[in-house]
């Protein structure tokens, strides 16, 4: 079997990507397939910076499966098209050659599939006898097609959880200390991981009792009469608070109002400015959590189901590239809620590409607060199981820190034309 | 045997407290002992607000243990000393008497032990049957005699795991987007926490770089430099900062600057301060966390030493009070380090009360920014070995809620004198 995969990380990672990877390298390995790794995503292929994983003994693979960030690097750069940069592209296909690159696996979200989908067809434009597949991932689940992306069940499930315990804290406290908690999750343009923190709760009234989503505009009174209506039923109040929450006016909550010491908008901060409101307004003890990156890369919480989806597209993907399925992505197609079935199939990354999964309405209880029935139905399998790293004795995960021995280079070096 | 155990949770709560009220409440059981429990604490004593505990089934005691929060609520409540509020005490004591509580153990920190000590001399004054035994509980680790704190180890393993995770993310990420990570922890009056999260470095450059002490003045240009150095050199930069920093004046970085959108000084956001300045003074692109509460309620990944003291305690407990040990604290005592090994002694309340153990001068790296070999030896033993809850088909771990079953009431409203 002639030419070797590359595989490359692209966009922000999950906790389930390199799990991903070591799905695609192992199974490029029992193909007989040597596998190179681009450092920091395309970037690495323009400049001609590869890793050689074959460097990697198969314990290493086995450790990577379970452990967070991207192993190879991963980067946000967004290629033009090939009519605006036809340099960039003419140089990835330069490099590719270079190195006998007959597969190309991008494992990202839209902006990734777009770009595998570009290289596909310029390569098959120029003759290239090149095979781009996608290999779906993101903790945003908006990737279309696919009825989940990898890496979304893990940050679910942590978002759940740390609602849930929070709470518990919360409720413990409330008498004499805390009413209100404000926790702020990722999800800049669609509400999934603010809906999924919507499975902690299993009873009326249990937390989270309001869930601010990026689909519904803030509306301050009904807000703050809604908290102080939950403080004095239920004593206190659990607010999950999505980073992509915006006003009446369709601006972004966080950057309309706070101003750090500095004088300057502050960005990331829905949860410290609805503190302020609640304290301000309502005269209620409140605090706020911001965990940020620790939901995306809290591997130590993986959804089983998740990390084992994260692993069937990557095998799934070495399987179409070998096939030769240029311009497809494996993506999960449900076959069954009750039990959860699913399977991998093949998607034209023509139809994922630049489109984006929204939220359904049908998920967003009237009131705009809170979670319906169906939402649970599809979020509720995605956090399902625990798929533990293993721990060293200082009480800590054991993640495996790659060799990523460098390809020796063939090429002049590449001239970037960066934006600033 | 006669007489009645009543058991209260005080301060803020841990990931462990309720393993130790499960000990308490099952070692009584055992000892066919009758055991309430105070609702809020000391509160619920004042109050006539008793749990009867007699209710919940062994199953549930079992859930219990590793369940996070306060099971029967908690507080934030300052006794006065009797000369100034003797008719608190003369109140507690009759709550007491009314319900034939003959064991009175208070699960809190250095306020609880002090409390528990004067309730103990006012009651030997009155000449009344009581012993009052307490039990050490705090995630800042600041409690005297004990070697550790049932509740540090857990919060501990979960920051460092938190730094680990958080860090390999942004080490992927840095070439093209962030470059700098700050993550806040509890610890307002000594860096327990924030030491901590020193375990998640295993060689020279990992994270976290830098971390930020309470026991340190905050020197900017000393900051700043540090993580410039640590961006050209590794790439990027993780700075944990505790809560507790302060400036060169002794005044709260937290309170020293930054305004909300209501022009009211913003608490509890030292990592947006330091966000602020990295990215205003270095021009660096920068992404922070606070996790608060959640930090303090990650039962899901508490550590199984921690939880094993936190048991242990609850079971010394018991047995001290049944051999009318009154005035005393079962507490942790460091026999060997390596392997690590502990166990139980008595120490007297007057020795523990409102005294508060400082985080060692030699834990402290020299430059102030880090931790010494002698801290990694302390602090690696108490982070060791998972204790993990049952997760139900949800994906989500099964908390137990208690039926906390209200003991009927035999004595007027208390009406209280609280300050406002």
């Amino acid at each position: 079997m002639a030419g070797k995969l590359l595989y490359a990380q692209s966009g922000g990672v999950t906790a389930v990507i390199n799990t991903t990877a070591a799905a695609v390298l192992s199974a490029a390995r029992a193909r007989g397939v040597r596998a190179y790794a681009a450092h920091n995503g395309i970037l690495g292929v323009l400049r001609e910076d590869l890793i050689d994983t074959g460097r990697e003994s198969a314990a290493a693979l086995r450790a990577l499966a379970h452990t967070p960030g991207g192993a190879f690097g991963s980067c946000r750069y967004k290629l033009k098209t090939p009519e605006t940069d036809p340099a960039a592209y003419a140089r990835l296909l330069q490099v590719l050659a270079a190195h006998d690159i007959r597969y190309f696996l991008y494992n990202g979200g839209n902006d990734s599939a777009d770009t595998a989908l570009k290289i596909s067809a310029y390569a098959r434009a120029g003759g290239r006898d090149l095979v781009c597949v996608g290999v779906p991932k993101t903790v945003d689940n908006d990737l279309a097609v696919t009825d989940c992306s990898p890496g979304f069940g893990s940050v679910a499930k942590y978002t759940a959880l740390a609602v849930r315990e929070a709470s518990l804290d919360v409720a413990s406290m409330a008498e004499s200390s805390t009413k209100v908690f404000v926790i702020e999750v990722m999800g800049r343009h669609a509400g999934w991981i603010a809906a999924a923190a919507g499975l902690a709760a299993q009873q009326p009234d249990d937390a989270p009792h309001l869930i601010l989503f990026p689909e519904r505009p803030f509306d301050e009174a009904g807000f703050l009469a809604r908290v102080e209506a939950t403080v004095a039923r239920v004593g206190w109040c659990t607010v999950v608070a999505s980073e992509g929450v915006r006003n009446a006016e369709g601006a972004f909550l966080a950057e309309a109002g706070t101003r750090d010491a500095f004088g300057h908008a502050q960005l990331g901060g829905v949860a410290p400015l609805l503190a302020a409101l609640v304290r301000q307004k309502l005269g209620l003890k409140v605090h706020w959590a911001l965990p940020d990156y620790l939901q995306r890369s809290a591997r130590h919480i993986a959804s089983r189901t998740d990390a084992e989806q994260a692993a069937a597209v990557g095998r799934a993907a070495v399987e179409y590239a070998l096939a030769g399925r240029s311009g497809t992505m494996p993506v999960i197609a449900r076959t069954g809620d009750a039990p959860y079935r699913w399977k991998i199939v093949p998607a034209a990354l023509a139809k994922v590409a630049n489109h984006e999964k929204k939220l359904p309405r049908a998920f967003i209880r009237r009131d705009g607060y809170g979670i319906t029935a169906a939402a649970r139905a599809y979020l509720a399998p995605l956090t399902r199981g625990e798929a533990y790293p293993p721990y060293g004795p200082d009480g800590l995960p054991r993640y495996v820190r790659l060799k990523n021995a460098p390809v020796p280079r063939r090429l002049e070096p590449w001239y970037e034309h960066r934006d600033a």
